[in-house]
């Protein structure tokens, strides 16, 4: 008796299966496009495709910045391929700094989910918005704004990252302009900085020429 | 004399028949991404993948929703890939109801082409539109809400949807809650019905647990 | 004992109902912007704005294309301002034509509800894509491309038209050209029709200059 | 000597002042267009309005579902207007539930701060995604797609989620068929559901007819 | 000292690096979706992928139209596949016309680059926006309408045109119509055109039937 | 005879004029949205709203970069709003230097009018994408990179670049840094400068603090 209903509607979600439709989880093997990584197969998605744990464990901060930005973007984290949003953990120790940077691709909100974090932007009037955020604070930085994080306080600080995009990019101000090969005196002239300055950071941070 | 027209407009066109453009008909063996099928090659492409046939057959509506969906989304009409649109047909036999439903994807408007239909949608702020649509009237429900339709008189009805998208989708919301394995107690807690009415469309439906 | 989850709940829906969500019916004594026309108020809006009647009316074809084209789009019906979609009804009488013309903004389906249409449109490599429709056939027609709809049979022919836009715009090639006060001989030398030929349509169309 | 540099970009900059970039940050009393709403003039921007502290405070969960979603969407949170993203905090006590919901406009990315989470959700397909998250997983919920979260422990537990939209929705479905005047024999009929249960869920939240 | 900085980064980098981000190149060998080409592998990009010098050759204009396009499309230039961005050059010989044509998938910016250039294009409401174009003057011809350029002086013109999409398409108004097997008859019906005009242009471009 | 047709599709278009369609001129006086400027009524828009001569006119390159951005974005040229395109024109005086910057909002296409320029981005791997650009050569810079461009010979240089939005930003490097109030010692932090470059800066940019 009720078997026509799951025909017909059999009939429609299988072949509504073959189609393009609710997520597109990624599969890293197929070639990629603008809107993001080929679709694995339906069958062979399962929930831990849209669940992912790397967030719960702190990043490395010994190191110069005294913190580590630890992503859950498209690349780690398939579920979110082409769905427009992902996420990244930043982890400060006492100290520690996110140094000045943008996100080519996307819009940020920040939480902070211990500790005390200054963080500001700049907005294209060369305008600063600067603030001190506590514990339960977010702050929204638009898309492609320069922007940076710093602990605030004597005690290490935490934060969650949420991004308008699952491929937001990352662009770190200091490792475009001193830890590649463009060659000091184009970086003199084009930033106004002097030749000994830029030499000393490329020095630092492993640049040439 | 006229050659030279034909040599540069040619070149243009022949470069351009490579790109993507006017139109991506999808080809179901390639790899989909998250803005639909990959592109046939124009060579292959003829005007039967921008014709579709199958809504002129009516569903078979002998089930016990009296009712059928017929849809003509990417998965069944390759043209539409890409192109933000896509259709399909409801029958409602006397008594036929197409129970509430979203389309997760995907604003829709529908169109009576026979008999009276009863539809209505719910927003978010949990308001009900609520309609008796005559012959030849349209209703339009905004995406992502919940909405039904109903077989409003005595006679069959004969309705054709148009979609905001080439997949958009389509969670009914019955089968989302009693057509899988998702266990009796999880439902109960997350849609406060009682479990003995959850066993009994679970009976109806197909769903274990 | 209930009321905390109302207090909560409400807390939370009555501040969304200030908000851009669901829908935005248009208010079309409010400023208009790219992406439509300003919204309603919400508590302004009722199920009338979902709805539309005007497309149940056959068009008046006693005309010398013989034809009607009635629209619902989001400047006729408000409901669909935003939400990516809207309608139109076409009436050909016998020997009625639609002539060529474009949608600069939008995909469109084409279902035919009666008689027998004849349609085709042109790629942008020149390509014809001509196809006789019997009723229930849907044939889709990529945004911006050259189209066309004729009579193809001893009977009327009705056809409703989805487009994947509220405002997909419409530009009938011979109005655009013979219509308005471009000069003849620009006609011409864009065109490289004759200028008797540009002159009788001018005359017949209401064009001058 | 620098003068001529300050004239030049100074005019560049401030007549770029004028325009819509960077950022939009809401004007409550302008009108809401399909995109947002209104901006605030530039010059009354100030970086609160780029700071919200209301996710900080627990919400009230002494409530049937024993839980509390506190939204910081455009309409609570000016400075996310318009720039794709927004977020909510979740308080679930001991036994607390998010019953089954939808966002019409957004997927969303959970994180689970404190305390152990079931969540799941539901494909077109009726398949059903579940999972028990721990502190720091992260999940995600595509677009327009039914889904829960229960608290999965004997302590309170805190979430966090993101949205991919400023006005993600919310469609909570018990409210949307049980909050309203939608007649019982319509929700009987488009739900298969008893009339004594939807009777009694009328009860219990507030709905008529 | 300074290696956890690299190690972290590099972390992060080298699996961003296998992402979806900063740019995607077109590969013409994988298959082409709706948002544009498959991108290359990141390794295999170099900066002459960014580069493109075909514009920097005048085009043949010794044809019937005294002009030539040539296209810095996603087709010819991959550097900009989903970029949302393209140019084209124009050249106009004393006496050249770039007929009536459209472009289906993006807005236009003309820039007189030499020479005196009449441009204008007809609105859906049929009004004419017509100007004579200085050397250094800009023009917008809004997406999907029919325009035009004439060379307006008496020695060569050059423009620049950019596009708001990389793969804009070009339907040329006399092309689409006279340089394929569309039946005469047909076309005339759709054109209002006299049968002897549509032969004798059918004839001067190549079409038949 | 013919006034049915005129009847008709008057109807039909005069509707249609009350509508959103074809384009969107800015009216700077009215509200703006996250999607641009209000539109001017239909009735006062005229040529010249779709024109623009401000980019005929040289830069003043007296000024420490010895070069000019002419800007016609959404802001100084009200025809190009809601259309995703704009243009600006750079003049480069002998050893002229636009200095590393971004666009938040845009895709930028260089194409170089007179002289040589050497361009070069910088991706999110820190990759430098570098070129010497002759004549009529263009080069593409993705979405939100930091850019810069040179004058690489003895003569001045000229390009116009195209961008894929209205109204897509600037953000220059130093002005961001040094023409505001941020604190010396939170940018020393922030990007690794040292204290006395920082006020260096300042000082010949204005900034203070």
């Amino acid at each position: 008796m009720i078997f026509p209903i799951f025909f017909t509607f059999s009939l429609l979600l299988s072949s509504s299966l073959a189609s393009v439709q609710d997520f597109c989880v990624a599969n890293y093997k197929a070639p990629e496009g603008p809107a993001g990584y080929s679709c694995k197969k339906p069958a062979k998605v399962t929930v831990d495709d849209f669940v992912y744990s790397g967030l719960g464990i702190p990043g490395n901060t010994t190191n110069i910045i005294k913190a580590a930005v630890t992503p859950a973007f498209a690349a780690q984290f398939p579920g979110v391929n082409g769905l427009g949003i992902s996420l990244a953990r930043l982890d400060l120790a006492v100290g520690g700094v996110i140094p000045f940077h943008t996100h080519p691709g996307a819009s940020e909100v920040l939480l902070v989910a211990q500790g005390t974090i200054i963080a500001g932007f700049v907005s294209s009037a060369n305008t600063v918005y600067l603030k001190t955020l506590k514990k339960g604070d977010i702050m929204v930085f638009p898309q492609g704004l320069l922007h940076f994080q710093v602990n605030g306080d004597k005690t290490p600080a935490l934060a969650f990252v949420s991004f308008s995009s699952p491929s937001p990019g990352l662009q770190i101000l200091d490792f475009a302009l001193f830890q590649n090969d463009l060659p000091t005196e184009l970086i003199a002239q084009t930033t106004f900085l002097d030749a000994a300055q830029i030499k000393k950071l490329k020095g630092v941070l492993g640049g040439t020429n």
